[in-house]
Order: structure tokens, then sequence, then C-alpha cells
């Protein structure tokens, strides 16, 4: 979930219409989540993924004690370009490792730099992007600009960059404009010199969570004229995008690349099963085997946490309201409880619901001393941390992320993360699940800039099935069957080429 | 696979010998398999499942060898009625005893039963029924009893009848019609015989194939006038419905009960990872551990193979040539292969794509001695059986279900069911899946018959979702946690009895 | 454990000092059990598993309803032989091809024939033998055979015999003495023919259960003068020997083959945790998804039985008494508990503890309705079935080996093969560990043949461990990694060509 | 492993410089490896797990850049006491919470705090310890004084002290000689500090490696005179023990609380089966899901290894010499494979095997770009690293613990910890593991300090099983099963309080 804490009101301050659809989108981010998104936000998008999540290497190294700002060094490279802002381009070798090390997990975007050695897919196109700033979208921005791109950057949060891995794409003349730590001002400074530059018109935008989008909106609208069209990733970039749309006021075609099956399996499913392990052993060092955990919720989310510990030796109970899912934990071999049965025996609880006051302060109250407490759900509404800021408790920090609360008569129960999501606070989002969700920005970019004219309309799209499946093909094309033969795909009704399963399909 | 369907286009014309239509459909079910129907039969429908499952118990009984026909029999239970037929009354202590093993395992009917000593909510209903009559139909017939409901029943398969389960209910007063190896013209005749009774109007059908409605059509379109609904179970049923009401020419509402999402899950992936354990263990009695295979196709019954079977210690190889579901696979731990590269070396093959020619003659040549071949996934198109009919192969029978067909060399390999589904020839259906599908039946009954005026037309309906769970609450209910709170229900704008997950959730 | 219903009383009658040794062992084996064996006994034998297994297709086959004793008929095979005694010659071809159906699943022992096409380790040893006759042991017969042995056979039980295996054997000339259903009379009979043959003096014994070596300790003491050694595979044979051996009375050298730790990891882990499935499956067609069992004991049975119902969906409590298993259940992610704690709520319970009284009429009474009760441990002990026969319960027999206890409130239990061993009674040994044993037989009877003079003294040995290895060499030779270099096996202090673990490794 | 162990030969000699004895250890501990313990060490021991573990909290912390020695400085804490020599007083409330949340994964060491509240087993007991300082060790030293136990303490690792936990205790008022860092002469300083002071004659010695009971044979001879025992946890410690007593040398009886079953299982498998995944995120961030990889070694290390990865989605290999772990690999389903058939092609490589030089350059020349190589087994002598120090290829740190060794065509693998144990190194110990072994060791000291006259002579002991068993009862007690019946017991000639399993069970 974005978390970028400017408020918006500060955000748009003076301007037009599009200030006020702006305004009410913030309130809906913060304040109350729109109903009409309702569904959709149960499960986790990759902008909460991407948003807070720090590679291992990251929290050892900014430590460079230099105070100040990038904006009064002077900058320049080893090749004397200037055109670029960060923080410390000395740290250019260790950033190439943190992006050759990324590089070893992102094969599809690898084997579309392979392929570009042909083709370029994307020759003369000028990207204009605001995403975090780390090893993997390093990938991703050289892989472009294999394929032919021109690309400037920004950073789409003040916090998330890896100041080492911007320094190693300013060295290889990349124009980077990003560092840790920007304030306010920073922030639209660098979003603005990366859009705003004499003779340098963007044909293309990606965007994480809609603030580049919204800044040429605002400030260089005739520049719409010349783009070709927005990727955007984040839910909430994707939900202004849509707003726009059906106000009439989208003026390019965008897609939306956070709605694939293989991405919400990957962000979800896949990935939890590894995080949730992760965050727990990072922050707790807690032993597995033998421990009584319950996961409530048992989505996507719920299914991994579970199937996790499950296998790790823990005995795992699931909580669930909808009769699908809990046959599913049923028949998965989880026993089905309801919260309030097992809370003074279990050793660690989770939340994967999506919900809000999943855990409340009587559960909390009843927790046995040592409880694990945690979130892998969804924002930081799963567990009531509010009720637990009152005078009696006591919060001891013990580690980073992690707050020991304690009763008065001495229990202490371990909350992580302080119930915000334990696998973007606390573990490291596996580079090949990014790797996915980046494959699939470049088709899209590939897609928007090579599509005959009329193909797509002022409106918000998925990406073509057809497209979509590529990067899968060129993941594991060596290793699916033969296809259809004429025969077989006639006898199916399906083309023999896919795609093979309806689009509801998971 | 239902054994009588009849093709659509001849399906209710004027047509004098319903003999020759019989035979057109047969060749029809067994030589092409219709286009139009094409995905849907990607996933086994349970009127596939019912169709030739037998109870353990079924094979060792029908060995009554009077062969004298039960229509020229005088039939009379213990209480002197004699509105039944059935092959001998003398069964019953035997049929109970299988019926009252079924009742153990469909907790929902029985649930349903004890809160019908209160309400009865299909009093009055006369209902007749086309099914098979086995233990677990007996457990529903005897449910829509204890509701207040009144039934006359016929089978919907030559072959499927339990003669003990038949008798069990005729003992009880049911007036059933039906015995095992009825001939094309008993068939009719029992049909005709539950329908056509003085003073007996239906209200309610209920039928799995379509056979029974198809006659009503024909010899009794009148009947439709009092009729309140259909409910049918299978894919062939459910076909003909649409059918009739795209060509405007359903007279009465109708539910079709065989897409829920419960029941797909539990016919193919929960149930399958038990089945083809017992399967091959019926058959063969290998054993799993440190047996490699290979699973041909990953979609919901593959799953279910391949997880039981790694369950067991065997190693498993997944074919796909969808990347979503290889993909899968993938994460899943299985090693994704072409069929080719592992044919030699695996000691047992199992489709289970619904797809056909799967498996063929040059997989088999290259097969190595012992391999054990079956099919899981769809009809018998998918191992080219026929390419085994050669003058050069022996076949051996060397079990019930179970041939070895021997190369010239002396190579055997061990071919289940002449390649027809392994899990309904060779293992039993688990009570408790066809109960899910039995507690929807009686559902979508009571829906039908108490549905006010209007709130259903002349068309295909699902069981409404909110109904459709009913039997999951009954089953599960006192598992699950807490329905949402007002604000929970509010904040994730659903309502707060649920539904809770969208209709394409699975 | 040896199910032989003779009782030992009359089975040794008038006799010298060997009885007082019989009686002894007798009362031990179905009075009380020796607290001599007593650790031994907690792990199931091979001399159980032998005893009652019958493969899938005998319980079909033996329906031949000629009550003429095979002793009164005259017997003659095709070529004329009527060296042999058996019910009936016509079941050759179905033999055959159960023997065919085994060949497939013992490769270890088809790979020795193939070597035996080179040397005949056995050449020229008379062997006589007395086991179950069954498809397995018959591959073992038929591969002494090809290895030079000159073999004579008669059954170790008087049940046990597969008619048709027999047939098949005395077809291909073997001297096979065995019926289904033989009379106390036959079965000393039958091994007398073998033994006492004019001209025929046994080099090498082959015994389960020793009833044959007691024979011939009884009548043909002096025969041992020329007999190289016994080859024992039952637990109770073995405890005979030792007890021989103890009282100075053994004269020849004697291999037990009870005792390898593959044979006992397969025999229980592996072996269990196919057939607790299989056996349940058969007798009630549970389904196993989302139900509650509890195993009593994690031995090594209990190990199998609960990883194979977890696999399953099902839901697992363990019971134990050792802190060290109960550790391991905990560290392996199943909730330990006290069988009062969970007695209510499971719907199977499986003891495997190898002790007595488990369960007893007290758990049985608070069981709830439904619930299935098996065991898998240890003769019929652990389940205390005599407490269920009062009068106010009644018994219904629903099948073989299934029984419905009925309470007065109408609560009944499924309590299996009358809380005999389930997988002896209810599910098939797969024949590929039945391969292991027979593998070790063969090699014992190699090694005591070809010992140099001096090498066995007048003792009961265990199968060197070089020799002990060679089976699973020949089974798994080929993917072993390559053996030690010279400078590996100095480093580790062992000899490069192995045996690489302890003695008590498992 | 032990970085400072003695060679026996030369361990109590007259000798004059201990620098000499220090280097010829060195020598012989990195060069050759004493053929004498070869069965031994195939199991790793704790001493190689509690040499060189850090928990994750260490790493951030020590970042004092205070260059004084301790030595130098004055040292009190704030009740006055200053018998301790430390880092930095400062740091005690930091290290505190770290002994805190050891705390909650100890429970059998904090339920014998609370028995200690009655009685006092150690009461009066002078201790003098030398283990590592850590959070662990410092929670039972804690437990020890609670019990009544005086305790002076030394560090066994010039690296290893957690300098916060060590001023934890020292503010607590424990006499604590250790910081991380210390010189040679440090070392030995600060054991003579704890052994050495006027009128404090230990009455019990903890040892971990042998060096303090070294350092009294060699300095204080006399002192054993009135030591009641000594406990010994390391494999080296331990190795010296046995040779002393061999040797007739050992004076006071010694316990050696490294051979527990349950500690073996520990420390290997189940420790293994959740450090094997930590160690690999840690230092790369991989996804599990889908990778290939290759276990060398199928024991309980291998064992642990092989079950994590399969359950996180990879598809497994292992490679094995001894066919019994070799067929158990098979049966638990993973595929045999020899190391070269697979090396081209899976993306991890792990040793369990103990041995040396199991992965070499060859092996190292042929994996694939990006394979992630490691050893899980022992020392590091399983992957030959010295045969990549050659001027071809080159090496980047590309994070700690990380090497990239890149081949001259830019291939490169992923080298973790160069080649020493990984679990050791990348990632903690769970406290609940070490929780044992300090329990163990607390339950040693009781016993040793209690035991009447005569019941140890100056030998080496294991802890008796009875008592061995105590922690599990402790940790477990209420979840096992009723004890024995009379009958039962005496059924299976077992006492009816245990211990139930032989001593070789495992």
């Amino acid at each position: 979930w974005r978390k970028r804490t400017l408020p918006l009101t500060q955000m748009f301050p003076p301007s037009p219409s599009l200030q006020q659809i702006q305004f009410a989108d913030q309130k809906q981010e913060f304040n109350k989540r729109p109903t009409k998104i309702g569904r959709r936000s149960l499960s986790r998008s990759i902008s909460q993924s991407s948003t807070d999540s720090y590679s291992s290497a990251a929290s050892y190294t900014d430590s460079s004690d230099d105070e100040t700002s990038p904006r009064d060094k002077q900058q320049k490279n080893s090749k004397g370009s200037s055109d670029f802002c960060i923080k410390n381009i000395k740290q250019t070798d260790f950033g190439r490792r943190e992006i050759e090390i990324a590089e070893q997990e992102m094969p599809a975007l690898m084997a579309l730099r392979k392929r570009a050695q042909g083709e370029k897919p994307l020759a003369g196109a000028k990207v204009v992007g605001c995403t975090h700033i780390t090893a993997q979208t390093a990938v991703l921005i050289e892989t472009l600009t294999a394929l032919g791109a021109q690309c400037r950057w920004a950073a789409c949060n003040i916090y998330s960059t890896q100041n080492e891995v911007a320094a190693a794409l300013a060295e290889r003349g990349l124009s980077v404009f990003a560092w840790k730590g920007e304030s306010e001002d920073d922030f639209w400074w660098c979003i603005d010199r990366c859009v705003n530059l004499e003779g340098w018109q963007p044909k293309m935008i990606l965007d994480d969570g809609g603030d580049l989008t919204h800044w040429i909106y605002k400030k260089y609208p005739n520049m719409f004229k010349k783009i070709k069209g927005i990727v955007e990733e984040s839910v909430t970039g994707v939900h202004r995008l849509y707003q726009l749309s059906k106000a009439g006021k989208l003026c390019v075609p965008a897609m939306n690349v956070n709605d694939s099956v293989t991405k919400q399996k990957f962000d979800n499913l896949y990935c939890c099963r590894e995080s949730i392990l992760d965050g727990l052993k990072r922050t707790t060092d807690v032993m597995f085997g033998g421990k009584q955990a319950v996961v409530c919720g048992y989505g996507e989310v719920g299914k991994g946490c579970s199937a996790a510990l499950k296998a790790m030796g823990a005995i795992v109970y699931v909580t669930e309201i909808d009769p699908i899912c809990a046959l599913q934990a049923c028949m998965d071999g989880f026993r089905l409880v309801k919260l309030s049965e097992v809370i003074r025996q279990v050793d660690i609880v989770i939340t994967c619901t999506g919900n809000k006051n999943v855990v409340v302060r009587e559960n909390l109250d009843r927790m046995k001393n040592g409880c694990i407490v945690c979130n892998m759900g969804h924002s930081n509404t799963e567990i009531d941390v509010a009720s637990l800021r009152t005078p009696e408790l006591t919060w001891e920090r013990v580690r980073s992320q992690v707050d020991h609360v304690i009763w008065p008569d001495g229990k202490r129960i371990v909350l992580l993360a302080e119930g915000r999501l334990l696998n973007l606070s606390c573990s490291t989002v596996p580079t090949f699940v990014l790797s996915i969700t980046a494959t699939t920005q470049a088709l899209a970019l590939i897609e928007l800039y090579n599509a005959p004219e009329g193909r797509y309309k002022q409106d918000v799209y998925l990406l073509p099935k057809k497209m979509g499946n590529m990067h899968e093909y060129i993941f594991l094309g060596h290793f699916l069957d033969e296809y259809l033969s004429e025969e077989q795909a006639k006898y199916l009704g399906l083309n023999k080429n896919g795609p093979f399963k309806p689009n509801y399909y998971r």
C-alpha cells in the first residue's frame, strides 16, 4: 500500500480540476477505503510490495554520513556526464554488484536483452520513469536501454532509493534523479528534472503510484499530445487512472500491469510462502518446529503462510468466514477454529484477511506470554495496534521492527513491524518475483509503443493475454511440452498456440 | 461419461422408433466429441463420476444368478406394497447396511433431515427422479422423503444400479424401478412407470443426464404445466437444457447443480488426490515410494494426482502446454518436462489433460518394461489405446481392469481400465464427495419448490450463492469464525452475511 | 504376528526335550509376551506381514468349490510329473499371470536371475522351504531355481496359500505341497512330503516360523549332519532359534533375516505409509481430506500412518508416552494429545503402539457416531475388543472385515478387522517390500551355501553387512554416487567400499 | 568447528610457550583431521554450532569504536561491584533485552527456575564456566544462579562474545570476563581471572572445548581435589576427556552432554531444516520455488535440507554413497543422482556429507551461471575452495559472506561463507535448539553435584537416561499421554516410568 507520508492536501496545492479528483482520491486512500475497489483490495498489490521492500544489502549500506543535499553537490560521472542527481557517485561499484546479483534472478529480462541484440523494439522510445530505485528496477531500466529506449528516471518514494544503485545507474549514463531521504520539495524537483528537459519530449510513461503522471497532467499537459501511453503498476496508480478515465480525462492509453493471474499468484501465494518464514526468522529467530500458529484468513496469502509453517513442522490453525475458503483449509488439513478458541495456546498469530480489527485488544489480552503477533495481509489495519497504546502497557523496542508489549503481570507479546506488513517491513521480496512484474512492464511498454494507430484508445487496458504470457514463455518456453496439434486444438476448440485457459483461471 | 446421450439435433423430433435414436446417440458419444462444449469438458463432471462409480461393496454383491426379468416377477415388500420393480427384495438387509454406511459420510444431508423434524420444506412435493441407484442416492432420496416429498425413482444408467440398495428402498416403501443390467426397453419402461401413474402428477424433476426430462417432453408434454422445475446434475443434461433454453423450448425453470466452485474443487482436486492412489493400489498393488511418475496436465486433476504421489514418496514429473499451469507446477516443486524426455525412465504415466492422443503409440513403444499407464482426465481419448490393437502386440488380461500389453521382445506395459477413467473404473468415489452434490440437489429442489411466483423464469439457473453455501454452513458452520461486524463489512464493502468471495473465486 | 490357529499343545504332541522348549515358546507366543524379546517386538516383524497378507487377486479367486482333498486327488502336470500336491493344476494360467505381475515389482530378484545366467551360486543346493505360497514367494523360489537350486516347498500357514500360484509352480515342475485350507494333519503331511523323499537329502532350510525346522529336529535329526544352514525370517522362528542356541541344541548355523535396517524401515515406515490409506479405503471408502484422526504411538509405524494421513489433508493428533518420539511428533508438526482429550471429536482412531489395551471400552464409549477404529500396531491386543462383547451393544457385520458396533442410543462405531492388524487383513503388502525380504533370503542362502568351512558356527547370525547391502546395490547401484576416493576414505576412517554407516544407524 | 583445539599429544606437556602449542593446534585443526574421531565427526556437533553462531542482533551491535582494552578500563556496575571485565557496562539495557528475547524460547530452563523457587539443587555450588557468551548462555547462567550456584565465567572463543550480553550479566552481579575480539593473551587471562580468586575454590566446571579444564590441569592441578565434576559439551572437549580417561589422567567424573538422541536430532535434522532456508535467504534473497537444488549427502543434515527445500517448491536431487541412506532418499521422493549428472542444470548445490572434496574444481567449472554453492555439512572441507584460488578466476565480494567467483567467459558462481558452514556463518541457530543443550548442561551439573559418593568414578559419563529425559518432560510433560499401567509395563517388559526406548533409538 502506498505509504508516502506527504499529505495530499499539500501535494497538489493551487491547481484546477485535476486537483479535485486527487483530493477525492487522497481521502479514499488514507481515510476510508473506497467501497468501489473493495474486492480487489483483498489481495495485496505489487504496489504494496514495491513500496517498502529493501534488499538485504540496503540496510547495511546507507550509512553515508554526508549531510550535504545532493542538489547542492556537483554531480559528475567518470565519463564527465552530469545529467543526474544522486547521493554519491563513488558508491558505483557496490551498486553494480547489487545489480549483478539481481540479474541472476531475472532470467526473463535477461532473455529479452539477448533477443534485443537483433531487434530493438523500443528504438527511439523516450521513456520517463518513476519507480523505486532498487537493484531490480535497475535491471529493468538497463533492459529498456538495451531494447533501444532512452530513459530518465525519478524515485516514486522518498525513502526507498538504494543510493548505491542510483550511483551505478548514473555512472553508466542514465539520467537518474533520486536519493534516499528526499524532502517533499526534492521529490517533485526530481520528477520535474526527469520530465522537463529542453528538447526532450517523453513518448512513454512508466509510473508506480501515479505521481509522475499527475505531475505531467498538472504542469505539462501539452506533453500528452506526443505521449503514446502510460504503464502503471500500483493499485493506487491504477485506481487513479480508472478515475481519470471515468471522468473522461484520460488522454492517452494506459496499461494496468497490476492484474495478471501469474502476478497475483506470485505476489501472494508463492511469495508469502517464503516471506513469512523469512520475516519471522529475521526478526525473532523463532524455531518453527513444534510451534502452534493461527493464520487468520485463508485466501492466497493465508494459503502461503499456512503451507510454509506446516512444512516447517508447526501446527497451524486457520480462521475463516468464507465457506469456500474454509472448506479448502479443511481439505488441506488445517483445523478450522474461531480465533477465541485457540488464542490462549498459540505461539504465533498471523493476520491475512484484508480486513480490519481482526485481532483486537481482547484477543491480545488473552494471548500467552511470548506470543508473536504479525500481519501479512493488508495495510496496518488488521491488528488493532492502537488499542495497545494504553498507560498500563509498557512498550519496549527490542530490535528494529520488534516491540515487546508488556502487561502489568509481566506477560509480554512480541509485536512485529507495529502491525504493518511483515513481508514488506522485515523480509525481502525475492528478486524473482519482482522479475515477473518488471518483465510485464517492459512488455507493456513494447506493446504500447509498437501498437498500430487505433488499437488502443484513451482507456485503461490489461496486457493482451498473448503478450502477457510472453514472459512466461521466455522463462519456461523450453520446458513446456509440445503445443497442440491441429487435431487436438480442434478437439478442444482452442487456438493451437493458446491461450489455453479461460480468463478467470487461476 | 454418459453412455446414452441423445444428440440434441435429434432430441425432440417427431421420431418413431426410439431405438434408432439411441443407436445414433451412441455413435455420437463414442466417435466424435462435440466441439461446442470444448472448454467445459476440460474438467470432469460429476455426471462422469456418477456414471461408472461403484462402491466397494457393489462388486461383491451382484452375483444373484436369477435370470428372470424383474418385470416378470411378482414384486412385494414386507408391508404388502408392490408399486416398484427391482431385482430381489430379499437383499434388503444388505442394502440397508450399505445405506447406513453411506449416511456416516453424508453429514449435511443428515443435518437437513434433523432440521426437517420441525419444518417440511418439501411437504407435498411430488418428485420424480432418475439417477444412479446407489447407497448415496438412497440417502438423498430418503432425505427428500424426510423433508416431506413423495418420490418415484428410476435409474439413469442400465448398469449402475446396486440391486441391494434398490431392495432396501423398495422395502421402505419407495416406488423404485431399477435393476442392474436393464435392457434398452427396460430402461424406458422403468422411467415411464415412474412418471405415468394414474392420479400422480409430478411437481419436480430430479434428473441426471436428461433422459427423464426427455421422456416427459416426448410423451407427456402436458405434465410440464404443473411442474415447478427441473434439477439437473450432469454436464450432458445441463447442456441439453441450455440448448432447449436457447431454442425457446424450455418450459419450466431449471437448476444447474453442476457448476458450484466447491463441487468443482471436490470432484477434481480433492477427490482425485485420493482416488489416484486408490485406483493404482486396487489394480496393481504398486508401491509408490521411490517410483517415478509423469503426470500429463496440471489442471485441478493433475494437481491432485501430482500432490498425492509426491506425498507418498514418488518422484513426479509434469507436462503442460499452458504457461500458467506450468508455472504453478514449477512453483509447486515439480519438474516440467516434455513427455518424450522422461518416457523411457518412468514407472507410471497418468493423463489428466482433457485432450486426446496425449499418449500415443510412439510413447508406448518407448516405455520401459512394467510401466503402468492410466487415464484420470477425460473419457477414453487421452491414451491412444486403439494404436495398441495391432497384431504384433499381445494383450493379456491379468485382472479385472488390468491388461498387460506385451511387445515382441517381451516388454510389457500395464494398461489400466483400457484407458478409460481410472477413478471411475477402479476406485470408489468417496461418499463425502457425492454428499456435496446430493446436498446441492436437495437444496435446489427446496429452492425451486418454495420460490415465489416469478422468481424463476423458463431458463437455466445456478443455485443462488446464498443457498449454494448453505450446505457448507451446515457442514462447517460451527467451525467458521464469527461473521463480519457491521464495521468490518462496511470496510470491505461486503454484505455482513456473505457471500464473501466473487463468483469467479476458486 | 504368527496366527496359525493350531494350539501348540497339539502341535508338538509326545516328544522329548525339544517339546519343552516349544511349550515355553508357545505360551510366550499366545498368552503373554516374553519379556526377553520385549523391546524388539515393539516393531512389527515381517513374520507378521507375511502371515496374513493376500494379494488383491487372492480374495477373488479361491472360490473353487471342489471339496475333494488334494491328498485324494490325482496330481499331474502337463509334463507328466506328479511330485506335488495342490488344489487344482488347471489354475496354472491365472497363477502364472499373478507371478508375472509380481516380477515387475521385484527388480533385485530379477537382477539376481540375470546374473545367474553366468554363475550358479546355488548349483547343487537342495533347498527345502516352508513359507507362505504367494506370487511373491513364487518369484523367490523360481529365482533360487534359476540360481541352480533344487527346491521342495510347503506352506507355513494353513490359510495363506494362493492355490493358483501353487498350480503355476507345480506346472513348472516345482515339488510344492500346499493348498488353502489345510487341516492340521495336512499341514504336517505336506511338510513331511517335502523333507522325506527317498534319496533326497536337503542341504539348506528356508523357514518362516520354525515349523519346518522343528519337524526335522523331531523326525529326522540325522538330516542336520548334512545341512549347511537355516535361513529364518519370522520373529517367532528367530526366537526359537535363539532359544535352541542358548540351550546348546542348535546344530547348524542359522541366518536371521528379520533384522536389517532396510527391512525394518520398509516393513514399518514406508510400507505403513501406504497401507494405512489402502486399508481404510478398501474397507470404508472414507474420504481423508478434512477428517480428524488420532494416531496412538509415534514409532516407525505411527510415523508412517501420521505422515500419510496428513498428506491427504487429514488433521492428525498423536499420543505418545516416550519423550523422544513425542518430541519428534512435535517437530514433525503433529499436536501431542492425551487420547482422552480428543476422543470425542476424532473421525478415525489408529493404534500403533505395540502395547495392549491402548483403546479401552471407556474410550470407545466416548467416541462420536461413525468413528472408525483400527489397529496398525501389533497383534490384536491394542484395542480392547473383548470389552465390546457385551449384551447392550449390537454388532453388525456390514462388509468383510467391517463391523458396526451399535450403542443403545444408536451411535455406531466402525471397527475394522475386529482389531487385528489392518494392513494385513484389509490391504495388500506391496510386492516391492516383500522383494526386499525375499532378496535377503536368497542372499542368505547363497552366503551359507558358499561360506568356507568354519566361517559360521552353530549359532544365529545376521547377514554380513556387506552382503546385506548387496541387494540395495543391485537395486540402486546405478544411482549411487561414485564411491569414496582413497583420500576421502582415509579422511573418514572408513573402508572405501563401505559399509559407511555404523550398525545402529537407521 | 573449534578453532583452538589442543592436539592431545601436546595437551599437558611441561611446555614453555603456550603460543607454540596454539600454533601447532591450529595446524592440526585445519590441515588434517584426526582419523581417530572419524565416524563421530560425520555428524555436526553442538560445539561447531556454538562456536560461530551469532544472533541476529549481534552483527548490528558491536560497533563500539572504543579501542581501549577492557583490561585497562575501570570496571564497575551500578551496584559498585567491579569483579568482572567486559567491554562496556553501558550496553546493559540492550543486553538485557536480548536475554529477555532468548528467555521466551527457553521454556525448559525457565521451568527449572520456577521449580527452584522451592528447592535449590545447586545451593552452594561454586561453578566456573567457559562458554560462548551469548543471550542463550546468559539464560543458562542466570538459571544456575537461580538454582543456588555461584558462578564465574569466561568466553571459550575470542570472537563470539556478545558484549551487550556480558554487560547485562555484569550489571546483575555475575563475575564475567569476556569481550569480543580478545587477544590470545586476553583469552587465557580471562580464564585465569575466573579460576584464580583468593578464597574461591570451584566445585564444578562447565566447559565448551576443554580450554578451561586444560588451564586448571596445567596451572592449578590441586584444585581438582575439591572439584566434583566437569560438564563438557563440545566434540573436541569430549574427545580430550576420553583421551585423558584412557591415559588414566582424568581425576574427576565428567559428563558428556554432546550425545543425547534429542540433541543430535535437534542439532541436525530439525535445526538444519530451518537454517538452510534462513542462511540462503539472508545471503542471496533467492526464491526457492521452482529452483533445482542438489543436496550431497542424505544423513540427518541432508534430510533436513532436502525436506525444507522441497517444501518450499524446489526440485531436489540427492547424491549418496551409502545404500541405506540412498534408499531413504528414494522412498522420501528424491531423485538419486550422481553429482556429475545434474551439475550443469542445478541452481543450488549444498554439501552435507561430512567428507572432504565433495565438490571439486571440475564440478565448479561445469556449474551454470549464477549457481549458488554452500556447505552445511562439516568444517570447510567439503567444497574444494582452494581450487578456486587460481589466476584466471576473479573473486568479487558482493556482500558479507557472499563471493562471486567469475570465470573468464563471464560465468559467475555464488559462493557462500567461503565454503564454511552456512548455518553457522549466515543464519542464526534457533534459541530453542540451544535451549535443549543448555538444559542438559544444567541437569548434568545438578546430577554431578548431588550424586552420592561413589556413583561416578573418574570417567566420562553420559547423562543417565532418566535424567536426560527430564528436560523433555519439563518441556512436553503436560502433552505426554498417561504413563504405562502396571499391566502394560509388564506386557512390554519395561519400567512403567520409562525409559521406553532402547539406547540406540533415534
